[in-house]
């Protein structure tokens, strides 16, 4: 009978990808393998940080809150007038006008190209900033990846971000991993301002890296973006309003009363139990893989988040 | 005034990466730039490719079709027993069950779990197959990428599909890339049956290849199966039946008389036109990018498509 077949063949998939069973590897040094779970389950309270309220988004859409944080040490520029658009109410009211499969939502003024419906800045918003693509990466701390990158000469994590660095030019760059928050802009390089901002839903288009200003990461309520039904233009446009999500919000976190705040915290990866876990993942060992990778991609990593309250989510 | 940045901001992202204008580049050679999909266009009609109705699969859904290309060349007694089911109404009635975020959905009998409730294979498909992971590359055409590939010692494309190889092993196998449609199994290597499946949403899993078999990939209709709202369950499993997203039904192409096919052809890998389209992409001058990435993806390689009567899709 193969009833107990398919039923096997579904529990074991997630199994597999999700609750890796212990086993005893055969390791050159004879550690026990522990997988990335339980390795970030048995970290201590120091291993997680918090996030900064003046530098998390919280964006209301009517199904939640997608909670960003954003990322001050690679675009200051955009970061500060992002601050300022959110504190001015720019976003309150506008939409998600673009989701495009395997790539990218975007969201902020849908009339922006229509002089006489486009929403004015806040007058503490500025309209000009410079291009913010990559950041001196002198005296900046990296946690680097041991492993190749077809895209950059090396990469790794800074400030807890996703990164990609060249010591020959002593350049870093955040990279467009899933996830990562960018400024839209015109063909001038200096053109983004960050009222227009997109969300990688996709394989990572890093094509794009050094080429846009990035901004920060979906750290919480991805699921609410990379799930809106896709526009039925090739670029993810919607063809009516009515179709475009609404935006109810976006605020600062410090802006919200402490009580209505997301408890969230992230895995620091600059400790070596993020390392740890990153090297259960590279190489398996369990029952259900028959062959470890020896590899993982930038974009593959997790970074597990938790509510400090409950429990932490490793993440696959 | 603002007004008109966000505008110009919305409009170019979007030209960056479906419509980037023609330049004339410096290159070493002086050839002008065209871009992939100037070249595409560009293609004669030998660069398409039919697809087989006998190895092509549709899943209707209550929202449209979704058209899926068998890989015989890779998993030839999965897609056997797959083409059993199909043609058996196995999937007809079923769901898709779960969707994860940035990882998979996976379809076909929801009580698989419940013998009381599973639905029986039909009459000639079988509950036990060899794993077919992996296969002999030996006078298997490939079409190389010449980017390097932290997973596997060479990737590109065999019979279509993407692939890693591995000349030492005179192994070639399918990549877990965007699209990509896999056979969920237990522990034993050998206990997929092709009735429960599961596709590629995400960042590429990659660390799965050479862990499943991979039966295919979705050619049209991803928006489809992309855009499923998220099973609550960290594994992207539904609470409740009704959140699941029923399956009219799955047949083979060739059951379907010729009027109601869908007519698709797919641009051949093993063509100049697909590997000037891929050093495009690789290398793009025009007036968007500061900084070409050298580099591209396995994963990141479009697969164009087009409707014979209409035009191409190019892709991003």
């Amino acid at each position: 009978m193969p009833a107990a077949i398919p039923s096997f063949a579904r529990v074991l998939i997630l199994a597999a990808v999700l609750v890796p069973t212990f086993a005893v590897a055969d390791t050159p040094d004879k550690k026990p393998y522990r997988s990335a779970k339980e390795i970030i389950d048995a970290a201590p309270a120091s291993a997680w940080r918090d996030l900064d309220p003046a530098n998390t988004l919280y964006m209301q859409l009517p199904a939640g809150r997608v909670v960003i944080e954003l990322a001050p040490g690679f675009a200051p520029n955009h970061v500060a007038n992002i601050k300022a658009l959110a504190q001015g109410g720019f976003w309150d009211g506008t939409s998600i006008y673009r989701s495009q499969d395997n790539f990218v939502v975007q969201f902020g003024d849908a009339d922006a190209d229509d002089p006489a419906k486009a929403k004015h800045f806040p007058a503490n918003a500025k309209d000009k900033l410079p291009a913010e693509f990559t950041r001196n990466s002198e005296g900046v701390a990296f946690d680097k990846l041991p492993d190749v990158d077809g895209w950059a000469p090396q990469v790794g994590f800074a400030d807890g971000f996703p990164v990609a660095r060249d010591p020959k030019t002593s350049t870093m760059w955040m990279t467009h991993c899933y996830g990562i928050v960018g400024a839209g802009r015109n063909n001038d390089p200096a053109s983004s301002t960050g009222a227009e901002l997109y969300v990688v839903i996709g394989q990572a288009p890093r094509a794009l890296d050094r080429n846009l200003t990035l901004v920060g990461r979906v750290v919480k309520g991805m699921e609410l973006l990379s799930a809106i039904p896709r526009g039925p233009d090739p670029m993810g446009f919607y063809e009516k309003p009515e179709q475009r999500t609404p935006i109810v919000s976006i605020k600062l976190a410090s802006d919200v009363p402490e009580s209505e705040r997301t408890p969230l915290q992230l895995l620091r990866t600059d400790i070596q139990a993020f390392r740890d876990a990153t090297e259960a993942r590279r190489n398996r060992v369990d029952d259900f893989y028959q062959t470890p990778a020896g590899h993982i991609d930038l974009c593959n990593v997790p970074l597990p988040t938790r509510d400090p309250m409950v429990k932490a989510d490793a993440g696959k």
